[in-house]
């Protein structure tokens, strides 16, 4: 049966990859985009890429009609998302691609965004979706949360030796080297071509990424207890892609071990011979996440390296796995493309 | 029924490209992949982006039984192919991706290669894989000779105007842009990363191009007179793409009617509204080939561009649409997925 | 004698790039750097390549005084420059970096631009700044109109044939590759990193570029009737470069006579061994500019590839260049810096 | 007085590196380049981008004569350098760029490079090229030891923090962000821009980077104790650059102040403000190196960040800005042009 399906948001990168994902969906039917900025306009003229699919012409929010829709993707900005989503019909399945509904404390929101949440309620429901993790909640949820691309990346790294109690709780430093496009398509001077392509650089340094907001949501949950980790992101001239490099103390093997059992049935998370490391050359414009691990020459410390491309994983192809979980469709339909490479 | 294919030349990059676009397929099951230099191999450790994948070890070609399999696949460069290919079982369906078996006539081969070819009779049976324009041919042929990736893109801008006597024979000029995958694995210093990424140039001036024997062949052949086009490609710092901008003289207007109305119900070329031009970023990944018209301020000149993906629309998406025509197969199967930007 | 330097429009690429090459200059001191939309901020904050130098903050136009100043680089966005050198003193020594003062008919500008030109009087002093062919004009000129990058290179591949009358004059065909800083630090889509670095494109098609007043100006002033090229420029996924592959007809042995004899004595100019082809990253961050010609296998025509930096050759190192000669320095003063490569 | 140089391995990186700074130096003069894979060829066959220059032709060295040379540059492989200085004239002045003589201890040469030092008493004299911190012995070397790039970018990040005891010395982290020409010109599969255009990785994890020895050897020296770092580099897709990103625990205030005493004078070495992270495009083919503090919102925490130009300030710009001290020369001489962007 075929579920129809609207995109909200869909003149973005995120909105973007959600239609190149379901257009080889075998049972998804895109039957609405919004994209207020740019309503009117058919999709081909935002993504001409898009070009060769049979889609609906963009347009308002307001002129969608939700009522033939199963599921709902808003791949709106932040703060946006919190106003439209406490508007549609409370019944409507939305998986949300924003950062609005990740934080399940209204303060810490508030502490991090530095807006009260506007849709508090609405907050209540939303079950966090990293799916590997909170599958059996998302398959009952009616709203899901998208993570954060980069709290992504070092949960995948690092949440079975958190929560096994496998590494020092208190020296946990993740250093990430992002894709620009998980910037969005924002009209910075930082992202320009001329600027960005031939240098790379650390940005919100000093703790200040308001994905540590779910870092520590999530390490402190599961470790029982609070859990702050050090977490900077460099911006590297490359498309697509996160690197998590993250320096933990603990036994190197004993977490490639935890690793490989907890990830031995996940169809999207692979984990590398011990020693191997990862690269995003190898994960690009797929749903994979490649984990490796490594020892280092100082007793007692590991280095585990994660990668995966921010644009799928990270987000649309998360947003979709987490669609069809909620609609009792297999998991995998739609995300099993392999890489890009070269 | 499930198809059994055999890739040979498994460790470049149109047989790793083969392999992403037969991980999708609904009805082909990789039986063997031969790789000589690195026979004995994972092809994880040789193309890690593939690690997902179930596959056969790389093995040597004489390790094959090809008793089992249904067509091969010869990715192997130019020279190799013709001594392997005439080695295989003569009921084995081929499509070759090298240069050996897309000029008809040996002595044209040999001008343009430099030496005599090895397997003139096996050579004389071979279907040139342009599929748009020689579908029945291939649906009918037991080998298959996949054209030069350049050849195709400028042969795709060009043929129906030069089958309808729309422009002038005498006076055409492609200058095509080349990304750097086309040049295959090869250890050369001028593709290291550090010459290349930050200029481009002009290459094989003044007609000395080897897929000029192609466009001769061939616009000769529906001319029906020589033609004989000027050609010269550059290298641009990307890894995916030829775009060929086609200097000719002809009414804009009436060429774009005229590849609108001979691609109309292609599925994989697309021809853009009068005045727009293609872009390699839109059809990068993909099957599709973008072709757009230009008038010019200059009465009575036109300027066609067209966009396709070198190792996709250019090499392996080509040879798995040849491949399902030979099987019997729907054409598309495996090939409809959308470009990936960014 | 220290010459006393003003730069309007410094928070720009060609400000900054002249002020990178200004830092290295013998007897040039930078006194007043303006930038109206950052006036007030330490260059540092802009540029933060150039921390390093001991240089004035940015101030507004008004702010600064002329009076001691020897020659006034003028970098500002076109349009805006001819308001502001209108108004500056009478007497003052400028280069102007616009596209203002490029076209010497008023008619012409109001074609090329939409607009009538706004100092019309101070155009008609102004002097074409390509150095090489006004060099006399511009030791005299109280005010020299920096050429279209370009145009500057298409110029340096073809004005010694078209003087000399080596080429047909009625089927020149400039295919143009440019680096996307010559675009500026303007805030587009389409120049975002996500979007620009894995693709390219041909743009302004059909003779539409504004740099073709300044071919249809000097080729037919040089040839003593109207000569009208055709010019296709391509954005391509570099910084820095303008590769200009000329299609013409003539002798090809007879133009690459032709070139080295007219660049013979040029320091900047530097004429390739026939048949050999420059590229843009033997002349990135210099002044050099590398031309080739080769001929076809069709008789009669060649191939003029020129290569140059657009920031440099381009705008900036031709402005100081043209500034060394106005104010009697040596011509080659702080520019024989050799390219970064790689 | 001109001094006459010699480069061996001129057909490198850091050869064609060092040819381009010595262009500009106003009392060097090239008089020999030794490059024996490639003796006989012009230079300007190997790097066209040096073609304006008046250079001598590329020989052998043994058809050297170093009777003539003031100071020779030895810019060869591993393991070839120590087998050819132990041949040169012992009193010949010579700057290494090799790894060859950077260890003291020839038993830690031998466990980091896996044999014996072929030169054991050459070896004895030479002195850590490391201007900034050994510049009196420099001044009066004969032979001066380059540092490696990675080992160059930490120390100028830690030096003083470890010389001041004001950093916990078990426990520092260096993530190192290095630009693919640091690999040099080497022909392996990894190093093609199809291969690592659009992708990064870590690489020798776990503490098996040589440059560890170097700094072992230098930060145990200061410290007075031994101290070993967790060090990782990354290679990311950029021609020139390393960052390093250190993970120290201390006072960020104190650090960022102890920074800027020890680099107060320094005329290469820029401390910026408290707060601000440094960008490998902003030092870009460039001797300058940038370095930025940052605290953590872990207390105690501290991330030092240093950019700079492997192939410049990381290698020929420390070996010229070494050669200055040894010849007497002002040390900034042929140094001071500002980096290249965009």
């Amino acid at each position: 049966m075929t579920q129809n399906i609207a995109i909200l948001g869909a003149s973005g990168y995120t909105g973007a990859e959600l239609i190149r994902l379901i257009a080889n969906h075998p049972s998804m039917n895109i039957k609405a985009l919004g994209g207020n900025s740019k309503a009117g306009q058919p999709l081909a003229s935002v993504f001409p890429h898009l070009r060769h699919l049979d889609l609906p012409d963009l347009v308002t929010m307001e002129e969608i009609d939700f009522s033939g829709i199963d599921l709902c993707f808003c791949a709106l900005p932040h703060k946006t998302s919190q106003e439209v989503i406490s508007k549609l019909p409370k019944t409507l399945k939305i998986v949300d691609l924003s950062a609005d509904f990740r934080l399940r404390d209204p303060q810490a929101y508030a502490d991090w965004y530095g807006n009260p949440h506007a849709a508090v309620e609405t907050q209540k429901e939303a079950v966090y979706g990293l799916t590997e993790f909170y599958r059996e909640d998302i398959r009952a949820a009616r709203l899901v949360a998208g993570t954060g691309c980069n709290a992504a990346t070092g949960q995948f790294a690092l949440r079975p030796l958190i929560a096994q109690g496998l590494i020092d709780l208190d020296d946990i430093i993740l250093d990430l080297k992002c894709a620009v496009s998980g910037a969005g398509r924002a009209l910075k001077e930082n992202l320009l071509h001329a600027e960005l392509s031939e240098g790379y650089h650390a940005y919100a340094l000093g703790g200040t990424h308001r994905h540590l907001g779910e870092f520590d949501q999530e390490f402190s949950k599961i470790a029982g207890r609070p859990v702050h980790v050090q977490f900077t992101p460099h911006l590297v001239p490359a498309n697509r892609g996160i690197l998590a490099t993250c320096y933990v103390k603990g036994d190197a093997q004993a977490i490639h071990n935890a690793l490989q059992k907890a990830y031995a049935d996940e169809p999207f998370i692979e984990v590398l011979p011990f020693g191997e490391a990862p690269s995003t050359r190898h994960i690009r414009g797929s749903n994979f996440c490649h984990v490796g691990v490594s020892g280092d020459r100082l007793e007692g410390r590991a280095i585990v390296v994660a990668a995966l491309d921010n644009l799928t994983k990270g987000s649309s192809g998360q947003a979709l796995q987490n669609a069809n979980l909620m609609l009792g469709l297999p998991e995998t339909d739609g995300l099993m493309m392999a890489p890009l490479f070269p």
